[in-house]
C-alpha cells in the first residue's frame, strides 16, 4: 500500500558502520540498494533492484553473486541509479566529503531525499545552502541533517521548531566541540582545581583519541565555526561562510605553518609547552574574577553577530559545570525568557552520531510514505 | 495537489488561546473549521466547510453570520463533523478534560489525527493508552502529544528517537513540575542559603501564580506521576496507571482531607506552618551530607521501578543547579554512557506549552500531506 522506499548509503567509517548496524535492527527497514565506500560500490541489480543488500551482513555481501559491484561511482551516476528505483529513494551520506555534499542539489532535483551528518553541504558557501533547499522543494525531496550539530542531540530539530512556531530566537550559545569541552573542563574545572598545563591536557586528549589526528584541526575552531554557520542560517541569518565571522584559533601563530604530516604534528606537540604561559594567563584572568574560561560559539540574532572563541563564565553556570566531553547548547528566546532552553550530552562518537542519522531516516520515511 | 487539511480546536484557556495566536501566524495554516469552549461551539458550515473560522480574530468570529454556532457538542458529534470534511482532519485538544481524552479512539478510528497537551488520555488506565494507539493504526491517523511532558521541551520526541533507533534507555530522571522546581530551588538553593520556611515558600509561589489554585494539586505529586507514567510507557514499561507506583505526597496527612473550597484552601495555607519542622528536617538531613533535596521522578527501566518523591542530590549536579521553575530531564542510555542526554528549560506556561502543540501540528501536517 505505502510507497516502497529504497536506500543508498555512502561511507562505512565510524559513523557509517554504526549506522548500518542500527539500520540492520530496524523493523520495516527500507531496502538497501547501494552501499559505497571510497573505491568500491555494491549495488542491487537494476532494473528490479533486487535482491537488496543485507545490512546485517554487509561486509560479506560483496561476495554475494546476485549483487553487482563496481569501483567508485560519480555522484551523477549514483543519483541516476537511485532515481530509477521503483519507489522513493533516500541517500544517506556518512562521509565528510565536500564534493559529494556539493552534489546534493543533483540528487534532490531528481526526488532523492538526503539524510546526513556531513556538515560540508550546510556550512560552505551560502549559495550551496540555498541551492540545496531550493532543489529539495523543486524535487519534492527532503533534507534532514540533525547530526551536523551536536551529533544525536536534538539541536537542529529544536531550533527549527522554535522558528517554525513563531518564537523569536534572540541568542544561541554553547560548547559545540567535544574535544574543546574536554580540554577546558580538564584544564579549568569549575569545582576543585587542576595544576595540569595546557600542553599536558592536549597531549592527554590526543592519547585518549579525543582529538583529530592533528589536534590543530580541533584547536583552530573551524569545526565549531561550521556548526555555528548552520545554526545561524536556520535562525534566519544569511551567513556567507564560516570564514565570514571572527573565529579565535588556539593554535599559537608560530606553530600554525608546521605541516600536517606526522612529523609536523610531532613537532607541534613538542613545541606546544613553550606557549603554556599564554593559556595559564587566560585561565588565571578568569579565576581572578571568580570565573572559568570556556571555548564557546555564540550567535546574537538581533545584532547578527556570530563568534567563536574563549569566554569567561560564572562557575555555577551550566556551561562551566559541563562534564567530560559533553556539548551544551542554550537557546534564548522570547518565549523562554531569562532561562534558556538547554540541550546537553555527548556531541560526538559513532553510535550517538549514527543515532541522529537513523532518527532522521525514520522521519523521512514517515513523510515519504 | 496536496491533501487539504482541516482543523478542530477545543479549549481556549491559557494554552488554548496561546495556541490560536500561534496558529494565526502560521504560513499555510490548515483551515480552522471548529472551535469549541465549554458551552459553545463555532463551526464552518457543512457541507462546504467554508468559510473557515478566522484564527486571528476568533473572539469576534462568533458574530460572523456565515458561521454556525451551537452549544457544547459531544465528542461523537465533533468526530462525525470533522470526519466528513473534504480532506484529512486534525483535532487539537487544549483542555485537560478526561472525558474528551477517553474519546480519542473514536476520533482516531475515523481517521482524525490528535494533537494535544492533555495528559489524561496517556496517563490513565493502560487500556486507554493501548486503545489510542491501536485506533490510530486502524484509522491511519496520527497522535502527537509532546506537550504532555515538559511543555514545549523536546522530551517525548527525544525518548521516542532513542527507542526507535535501538538505544537501550536504562534510566530517566528529572524535575517534572515547574511548581515543585521553584519550591525546592527557593527553599534549599544549591549555592548560597535560604532561611525561608517551607510554608513561606509555598505562600510565595501561590501569590506569584506558580501553583494551582489549590496548592495541594501540586504537592500531592500526581501531576508528576502522570508524566512519569507517559515516559515509562514510551520506554516500554506496561505501567497500569499513575496509582500503580509509589508517589510521595508533600501534603501533611492532617491537612489532606480539608475540602478544596476557597475556605478549605485558606485553612490549608493557615495550618501549613505547623508542619514546617518536618520539611526543615528533610532539608537539614541533606545538608549534613553536603547535598540538597529535590522533588523528582525517576524510572529505572531494568528493574521496572517508577517512583516520585524527595531525593538528595550533590550540590554540583545539574538537578541541584536548576533555576527558577525550570524542568530538567536526564536520559541515561547505553549509547550515552555515564553522562546522560539532558533537556532543560521552562516546563510550564501558556506560550511554551502551545509551542509544543503547534510544533506537533506542523509535524502531523507534514506527514498527512
Amino acid at each position: 500500500m505505502s510507497t516502497p522506499i529504497y536506500l543508498g548509503v555512502i561511507g562505512v567509517g565510524g559513523v557509517g558502520s554504526a549506522f548500518i548496524k542500527q539500520l540492520a535492527h530496524l523493523p520495516n527497514a527500507p531496502k538497501l540498494i547501494l552501499l559505497a565506500r571510497s573505491s568500491q560500490t555494491l549495488l542491487a541489480p537494476a532494473p528490479s533492484y533486487s535482491p537488496a543488500i543485507p545490512a546485517a551482513d554487509w561486509k560479506t555481501a560483496i561476495e554475494t553473486p546476485s549483487l553487482t559491484t563496481s569501483g567508485a561511482l560519480s555522484p551523477e551516476e549514483i543519483a541516476s541509479y537511485l532515481s530509477a528505483a521503483p519507489g522513493r529513494s533516500i541517500l544517506v551520506d556518512n562521509t565528510s566529503d565536500v564534493a559529494l555534499a556539493s552534489s546534493y542539489p543533483v540528487f534532490l532535483r531528481q526526488g532523492i531525499s538526503i539524510v546526513t551528518p556531513n556538515k560540508k553541504g550546510f556550512s560552505s558557501d551560502l549559495s550551496l545552502w540555498k541551492d540545496i533547499f531550493a532543489s529539495a522543494a523543486q524535487g519534492k525531496a527532503l533534507v534532514y541533517h540533525e547530526s551536523t550539530v551536536g551529533a544525536g542531540l536534538p539541536v537542529l530539530s529544536t531550533l527549527r521548531d522554535l522558528v517554525a512556531t513563531g518564537d523569536q530566537v534572540t541568542r544561541i550559545e554553547g560548547v559545540f566541540s567535544g574535544t574543546l569541552s574536554f580540554l577546558f573542563n580538564t584544564f579549568a574545572p569549575a569545582s576543585g582545581s587542576s595544576s595540569a598545563k595546557w600542553s599536558q591536557v592536549v597531549a592527554q586528549a590526543k592519547e585518549l583519541g579525543y582529538t583529530e589526528p592533528d589536534p590543530r584541526d580541533d584547536l583552530n575552531g573551524m569545526d565549531v565555526a561550521r556548526k555555528l554557520t548552520i545554526l545561524a542560517r536556520i535562525a534566519g541569518l544569511e551567513v556567507q561562510s564560516p570564514a565570514s565571522f571572527p573565529v579565535e584559533s588556539l593554535i599559537p601563530a608560530e606553530l600554525a605553518s608546521l605541516p600536517s604530516t606526522s612529523d609536523g604534528i610531532a613537532q607541534f606537540m613538542a613545541r606546544l609547552p613553550e606557549f603554556d604561559g599564554q593559556m595559564t594567563a587566560v585561565k588565571e584572568a578568569a579565576e581572578q574574577v571568580g570565573k572559568v574560561v570556556r571555548f564557546v560559539g555564540s550567535i546574537d540574532v538581533g545584532t547578527k553577530e556570530v563568534r567563536v572563541g574563549l569566554q569567561q563564565f560564572d562557575k555555577d553556570s551550566a556551561i562551566a559545570g559541563l562534564k567530560g566531553s559533553d556539548n551544551i547548547i542554550s537557546f534564548y528566546t522570547r518565549r523562554y525568557g531569562n532561562n534558556p532552553l538547554i540541550v546537553q550530552g555527548a556531541g560526538a562518537g559513532g553510535d550517538v552520531t549514527a543515532m541522529g542519522v537513523t532518527a532522521d531516516l525514520l522521519k523521512v520515511i514517515e513523510r515519504l510514505h
